[in-house]
């Protein structure tokens, strides 16, 4: 072994040994270690073909690199490319970070739901729209309702009016870098997205809808499983009633079990319950006792629970110690899977980020974001050695606005030394963007080396794959 | 030891493990380990009640971060607040990569320089303004040289003309997150201002003046040490006659020992003279000859040499593999120390990233940048085991667009887990930025943990000390 940087290193010493320590390097990276196929490689060479094609473009050219910019202007150019053709037809594992009311392509509800008799809208506090089904138009109510059919057809310009309703819903119909000029600014935008459709979409109808809608578009993108977030908000109909958790999940195992009797490829689709982080102890228990006594009765539906929503704002994790620790205090201990939300922040060293030392406590089967553990170098190597799967959500991340090029996104060093990455996309809806074809598209061109290649894209699908299996075992 | 994450965990326990992993991370943060003394923990409650109060405010008041923004917004509330005023007063040890043409307040050289004899101007290409001095206007030359004293007195307004050449040179005058889409944008920019005012700085009754006031200004920035990089462009005077690089080793010489002498607290300023990246191999062979010979009859002025430029653009190190090898290879090897420019860039994999591989294979003594180095995990272990000093400069990397909110600067990552990190300047005439303060400042707010303290700013002072005096001992 030579000894590097020696001061008799002679040229050619110099360049073996360049070229082992790149590889060294290299070799670190998620997937670096797969063996292609014959098959296999003749893609990759596609595949490398074209990603080499749009850095040394953006490089020779001096042009903007459209991966590194804001969604709002590199959604049109990605999508016309074939790299992100190829992205969207291959297969991508599992789904395992999205969140029930987001999850459906924004046209479907604008073009489909929208569409539907008995669906209001009103505009709320002179500041969004927000849309509700109602039997009748409601009295009582201090928003002027109205029916969007009649609103539609008063408006004389069908498109012009259905383009408005896409303005109001999406995060991304304008810039979001000048729209934000921050994560906050963004969270606040984002939290009213809820407040606008969440009680659209759990109309009873249009939840079944939207589930099988849902497996179609992530099946149409070659994904074979999904794990939704449910923030229960209660199902209802027409009559005004309201129904529970149980019924959700009824329901949930109802479609899946439809949709893959009719898609034998696809594996189905499980809930892991979120509870609000905004709530108090007690509240997030009574979650805990339902979702365990739901995950006992239905263990192919329901995966577990976690706990959600802006980060910065709500309570950290080790507020609802006794609550997340109930389940383990059981005699005998109950062991209800944990799926996080945590560190989603740009801040160091808030109680956000330790929320990532609270999952490591809770054992915690997956985690969601963890955008800022790269800061922390001890809970670093704990998640290595203990092997936890990232939900990572690019996309997500760069609309809410914690960073601007994906090229500086955090998980891009964690990508290139193999901690267990899963990739997800998150709240779709509201990003405008597919299911998975979009960050994993940005995770190939933004988040890892030129070098990188189709092994680094097949290993994200296994990550996910074993992820998957891991709850299914345990 | 307790098995964290075990399903019989109690309450008491969960705290105690919590509390001690937060503890354990912490302790990995450079500095984490300094013992302050009682004076110094009087200093550590001031800055941390104003840090705190800093983030707490904008986490609560939802209002932008300033040290989180563009430096054209965030630089007049940064230079109120009494911690930038502490920073700016307290000791910060060595400023160990600057560069000569822009390492002098703009203020200086506006209202200094532009108003001596023999100043001229002219527009360039329609472009930009460039300065130089000359006994008389050219008369063959293409562009339209004016005395800028001349133009001053014609404008009528002479505050308004000094603010237009204000304006003309500094790449902070207008927001440049608008200005400049993309790095290589604001690298087109920034390359402009070394043709603007280069030649007026290289003017020798001028550039002993300036280094003599770029001393002044460190000194009154509480900075005890300079490493300056000399891209040599030819001292000249008003007869046209040019000097070498010799004459340019003995005019520091006799300057810096002035300074010392009249300020005895100051220990001086070295020369590392800096080779551009886009010469052909032949002339940077010549160089290294050159600046060998000068390093051997000067070792008290030339500390060594570094390869520059737009790494994007620029032959890689390893092109330049045998002349940077030329001083090993002499019999007996003749040691001269290179603090080489490496990997300041978002792309991931390219060649810019790998001269990280050569700086190592050179046995670099310090690197510049490494903005990259975080996605090279197998080059982490080597930089971290060789303890090389990194030298990370914020600012420059903010507005030369690598990094927008510096809360993600990949150097945060390694100032949580003690790399041999130095904070410096860079190209501050052009940032219009304080010597190491504002650096400084923005690492203490924006790229470490809420908690950390004065025992990091402590320490970024201790690691430059210890770099240079590395530099003195071999």
């Amino acid at each position: 072994m030579l000894s590097p940087g020696a001061d008799t290193l002679t040229p050619s010493d110099y360049m073996k040994m360049r070229s082992e320590m790149i590889d060294d390097d290299e070799s670190s990276r998620i997937g670096a270690n797969l063996v292609l196929s014959a098959a296999e490689l003749k893609v990759n060479s596609i595949f490398m073909k074209e990603k080499r094609a749009m850095i040394e473009s953006s490089l020779i050219n001096r042009t903007i690199y459209s991966p590194s910019t804001s969604f709002y202007y590199s959604k049109p150019e990605i999508d016309q490319t074939y790299l992100y053709q190829l992205i969207h037809r291959m297969p991508k594992g599992a789904a395992l970070h999205i969140h029930d009311q987001s999850m459906v392509s924004l046209d479907w509800i604008i073009k489909n739901v929208t569409y539907r008799e008995n669906v209001y809208m009103c505009m709320w506090k002179k500041e969004y729209l927000i849309y509700r089904f109602f039997r009748k138009k409601p009295t009582k109510s201090t928003c002027d309702w109205k029916l969007v059919n009649d609103a539609r057809k008063e408006s004389g310009d069908v498109n012009k009016f259905d383009l408005e309703i896409h303005k109001s819903l999406s995060l991304t119909a304008t810039d979001p870098f000048i729209a934000f000029p921050d994560s906050q600014v963004a969270w606040t935008r984002f939290i009213h997205f809820f407040y606008q459709i969440g009680k659209l979409l759990y109309y009873i109808p249009i939840f079944k809808e939207m589930l099988w809608q849902t497996m179609t578009e992530f099946r149409e993108a070659n994904i074979q499983y999904i794990e939704v977030r449910v923030s229960y908000l209660g199902l209802y109909d027409l009559s005004g009633t309201v129904y529970n958790r149980e019924y959700c999940v009824q329901l949930v195992k109802e479609i899946s079990d439809a949709f893959v009797q009719r898609y034998p490829d696809f594996i189905g689709m499980k809930v892991i319950f979120l509870g609000l982080g905004n709530h108090n102890e007690s509240e997030i228990l009574d979650e805990v006792k339902e979702v365990m006594v739901l995950h006992q009765k239905y263990p192919d539906v329901v995966a577990g629970y976690d706990i959600g929503g802006n980060e910065a704002l709500y309570h950290p994790l080790s507020y609802y110690r006794d609550a997340l620790l109930y389940p383990s205090q059981q005699d005998p201990p109950y062991h209800l899977p944990y799926f996080l939300h945590v560190g989603e922040t740009i801040w160091q060293g808030t109680e956000t980020g330790y929320n990532l030392v609270d999952a490591l406590l809770l054992n915690a089967t997956r985690v969601g974001h963890a955008y800022v553990l790269n800061k922390h170098p001890h809970l670093m190597k704990l998640y290595k050695d203990r092997d936890i799967p990232l939900e990572v959500q690019p996309l997500s991340n760069q609309v809410l606005r914690l960073v601007s090029d994906l090229r500086n996104h955090p998980m891009a060093s964690l990508i290139a030394n193999n901690y267990s990455v899963v990739i997800s996309c998150d709240d779709r809806t509201t990003l405008d963007s597919a299911p998975l074809s979009h960050d994993f598209f940005l995770c190939f061109t933004a988040m890892s080396s030129e070098r990188a290649d189709l092994t680094l894209l097949k290993q994200l699908a296994i990550n996910s794959i074993r992820s998957m299996l891991y709850n299914y075992l345990i």
